[in-house]
């Protein structure tokens, strides 16, 4: 039996895990120190009240003869994708129910996009990067090529005609740069994906937390995008579903003569058998008038203090973009180097953020933090900032 | 833009659509007629009463900031791997908790997996099989070979020194046929895969159907196969968690020096975020003992219908295995072909069952009923076969 040697080229990932040392060893040799964290990727509000009655109704159901269910459909319950469906109507966008594969979530979706492309295709991430769009090439084995955000595209880099791509990953609003692309960017990656014949993985993970109205949530408002995007959507941070799991996947029928959309099917069918209705009707509730009131609010908590480390950044005379569109903040760090940034944030103000460099090359000089602390901890932070570096 | 080329080498499986057109014409023709279905392989009993409970309580946790869950461990909250390392233990099996690796299901799992292997490796497996092993396959490019279940050998095929195999399914007791292996059985198998240094996939979904004492639920109930076995198991059919979604992986530290068991942590570091916490903590009660007691109820009552089931072909002569360990039973067709017996089933007596020929060329001649119907329509069925056919 011989073991898939890709998985040999991967990178070990240390990123999060000598940020965990560097905190632990911090709190050892300070004890008292009350240290704040501003590097989380994850939720920290509770889920709305509608998707906690839908939970428990659901799981009722489910132990009664007359409402119990078995197999749910493979793309999901039509429920789950009515709404879906008219969320995207909402915006202008007309999907097919059978363009629509509910999933526990945008990881597992994609990654999992990529059994349906051989291996022999040239793949473009954006540098810095989602670590996951990387890795699960390497252990395909594909070819990987970057395109780089920096400073003077606002991290928002645009498509280079000298460049071949065959697989296009974008993730707007950005993690983790918090940048998001306007109609005029996103179209410019869909004319160059069509020119191609390249296939875009649009990562929407965001899109809720957009504020700015010109700003696109999906790449479907733009003219074009359905012949060459798959659109990835989660419930994770929009409603708080890190623990719960729900996700979305869109697969025009129109992407490579319809040909991207059976296949899905076909793959579902066999690797996969359905996301938990508990869970599906949850997501439901999220849809719902009061559900959608519910994670709006809970959206605004974060984005507030996504506003206040904004306004200190700037205050301070510090490059950053993110923060508006975004849970995400990254800002060009004094000094220049991301780890000694890293050192000097947690020792001379206990906070902890996530050095750039662990995003890639173009990552480095750069630092993300997070809005999902609570507002007490984030104006705490804050002010130490402002005192540090003043 | 290259697609998966494996994809066309996939065989539209029609079976299940077959059979869904007859049985609809049948329905249409004959709008009097009261059709039994035999042929689901779905649950059809809710789950348990304190599995409800624990999806409940896990919702209104998720509902409030002090016990709201983020993003669970990638391997399923140690609360849940305790209980399925002590399940085991009863057996006689000790598990480390990183060698249990929690998921959505089965499906998941048993085609996951592939992703640490090679394409190059010789696939083996049982025919008559459960397709999902031979397509997972085919949409990577592996080579597949056969070992065939036949009547002589009980649908329990031993291995063939003569052949090379790198992966190798098994499935005990087994989809479609219900037959299960003994100690002696799994025995060959991992004397044999431990010759060649192959993997084997041991697929343990319907071990908590078995109810002859003497047979192994888990192939770690014979040595050398932390050695060589991967073993994937369901609460699919032990807990009516068809509609729930939890399963899980084992992956012994022995299995090429350490290799699958770490490959597997990072392929599920890079594509998956872990189960729903409300869905393990639905598992975590079908361990309590109020759970087993009433999980085994559920078992009891489908094995009740099996049992009647083989009593009447019993009655009747016709040749079957299954229906003792396993909530499927497989007979020999009168008239031999399966196709001809479906339709003489339906029409002669109104029952829906599932042709052996759709699992693969050695099930030709053969047929699958299953046990999830009620007791009163597995009955009715019963007494109707019996006037068809003696």
């Amino acid at each position: 039996m011989k073991l898939n040697k890709n998985y040999s080229m991967l990178k070990e990932n240390y990123l999060f895990a000598e940020v965990a040392n560097r905190a632990k060893k911090f709190a050892e040799e300070n004890p008292t120190a009350e240290i704040i964290k501003l590097g989380i990727g994850d939720v920290t509000l509770p889920i709305c009240k509608a998707a906690v009655e839908a939970g428990k109704a659901a799981s009722e159901e489910m132990g009664k003869a007359e409402t119990f269910r078995g197999y749910g459909p493979y793309e999901g319950y039509e429920f789950l994708r009515e709404k879906i469906a008219a969320y995207y109507a909402r915006r202008g966008v007309k999907l097919d129910l059978n363009e629509i594969f509910v999933s526990e979530g945008a990881k597992n979706d994609v990654t999992g996009i990529l059994d349906l492309f051989a291996v022999d295709n040239i793949v473009l991430a954006p540098d810095p990067v989602y670590p996951v769009y990387v890795d699960s090439n390497i252990m395909d084995g594909r070819k990987i090529i970057f395109a780089n955000g920096n400073e003077q595209n606002g991290f928002l880099p645009l498509p280079d005609k000298k460049v071949k791509a065959d697989i296009i990953y974008l993730c707007s609003p950005n993690n983790p740069t918090g940048a998001a692309y306007d109609k005029a960017g996103l179209k410019a990656w869909v004319d160059y994906a069509n020119s191609l014949g390249a296939v875009i993985l649009f990562d929407a993970a965001y899109e809720f937390f957009i504020s700015d109205d010109r700003l696109p949530h999906s790449i479907y408002e733009i003219d074009g995008a359905k012949e060459c995007a798959v659109e990835i959507c989660s419930f994770s941070k929009t409603a708080g579903f890190t623990g719960v799991r729900l996700g979305y996947m869109i697969i025009p029928r129109r992407l490579a003569g319809g040909a991207l959309n059976s296949m899905w099917l076909r793959r579902q069918s066999t690797k996969y058998n359905g996301a938990s209705y508990i869970v599906q009707r949850m997501g439901e509730a999220v849809f719902c008038e009061e559900g959608m009131k519910q994670i709006k609010a809970g959206v605004a908590a974060y984005m507030k203090n996504a506003a206040l480390m904004s306004d200190t950044l700037t205050k301070l005379g510090i490059w950053h973009t993110g923060g508006v569109n975004s849970p995400y903040i990254w800002l060009k760090c004094p000094g220049g180097d991301s780890w000694a940034f890293f050192d000097r944030l947690l020792s001379g103000a206990g906070i902890v953020g996530t050095p750039g460099a662990g995003f890639g090359k173009m990552g480095e000089g750069y630092f993300r933090l997070t809005a999902f602390n609570t507002f007490e901890n984030t104006s705490k932070a804050m002010s130490r900032l402002e005192k540090l570096l003043k």
